[in-house]
């Protein structure tokens, strides 16, 4: 069964369309907890919506620091500023790797997300490490990706979202909008319709 | 004795100088610890940095989330993506609250960040508590803000960054520049001083 369209969505895309001339609208910064219960935030580029449900994707470098935050504490909140219309959503819920030994049935998703990469983004998937210290590029013999078959270094990162608050700065005052759903799901074991509710900005 | 100019703030200031003809490029993200451990993020306005250090200034509401958050954990990080020049800087150290019942020695700067404040910014202050749900905005009588004496819900929020991690995206392969303080101070009680590296991007 496709779950309905979330009622986040439509703001959402609307937001998408009304910043498409600016290639950093699709831009995020994604903030995680590190084992040390500091919380992380980086800048990660949105791949789009995942065919079936609500989720937003990402893609990631298995060796990343994120990969083991999320490992440890699989919760992430997004953040997503739109600078030509001046509005914000932040998307709070669980996040997932599907990464080279994910389940088979999850290697159609990755392997989609490779093959949508443009080259230069494949190419970054077999860089040095990432964050050890650095190695000198000129050093490096780097192999040419395949575009149809990603790297043990290649990730996606799913996030599930379960809580939304859309922001808008202008006009005055700020429009601030709720959307959640319930943590637990009842005792048939189905998860509550989202719901929306208008707060104080 | 005033501290010296950390050597990230040299290639963050130029950041903000390129990247000047953008409002925006003045927006961070700010990742807080929730209470009960998961992430939370939100844009913030980079209001400067203080006279004294290298520590980075923004104000919030005292009845804002953010203010829980940082009781509870007051660990932050900041990414500040600058959209002009492709590059990324996370900042990532201690957040302390400055509020109305902070120490006097506080109040000039607490009172120079909220002189500094435009008028429509400072309305904000005297609007309903954040976060809960709608009030009638045609029902309120809103005070009209002294530009002089800062109110009660009026927070500076200061970051004393120990880390901070500096991504330029601009050139293949990509540069990064990670600069960082030991947390611990040596047996004198004195902070080692900045040292940098470069890493893998």
């Amino acid at each position: 069964m496709i779950p309905a369209l979330a009622p986040w969505r439509s703001p959402l895309e609307q937001a998408l369309h009304n910043n498409r001339s600016q290639a950093h609208s699709r831009y995020v910064q994604l903030a995680t907890v590190r084992p040390n219960g500091r919380p992380a935030n980086r800048t990660v580029v949105f791949r789009g919506f995942t065919a079936v449900g609500n989720e937003l994707s990402f893609v990631t470098d298995a060796r990343s620091e994120k990969c083991e935050h999320i490992h440890h504490q699989p919760w992430g909140e997004v953040c997503w500023y739109f600078t030509e219309t001046r509005e914000q959503f932040r998307l709070g819920g669980e996040l997932r790797l599907i990464g080279v030994d994910s389940p088979v049935e999850c290697q159609d998703l990755r392997q989609a997300g490779w093959q949508r990469l443009s080259d230069a983004a494949r190419s970054q998937f077999f860089w040095p490490h990432p964050g050890e210290p650095r190695v000198d590029p000129d050093r490096l013999t780097l192999s040419t990706p395949d575009p149809l078959n990603p790297p043990s270094s290649f990730c996606m990162v799913i996030l599930s979202p379960t809580e939304v608050d859309h922001l808008q700065l202008q006009g005055d005052p700020h429009q601030r909008q709720h959307y959640y759903q319930p943590d637990q799901p009842d005792s048939d074991g189905v998860y509550a319709e989202w719901r929306a509710i208008a707060l104080n900005p």
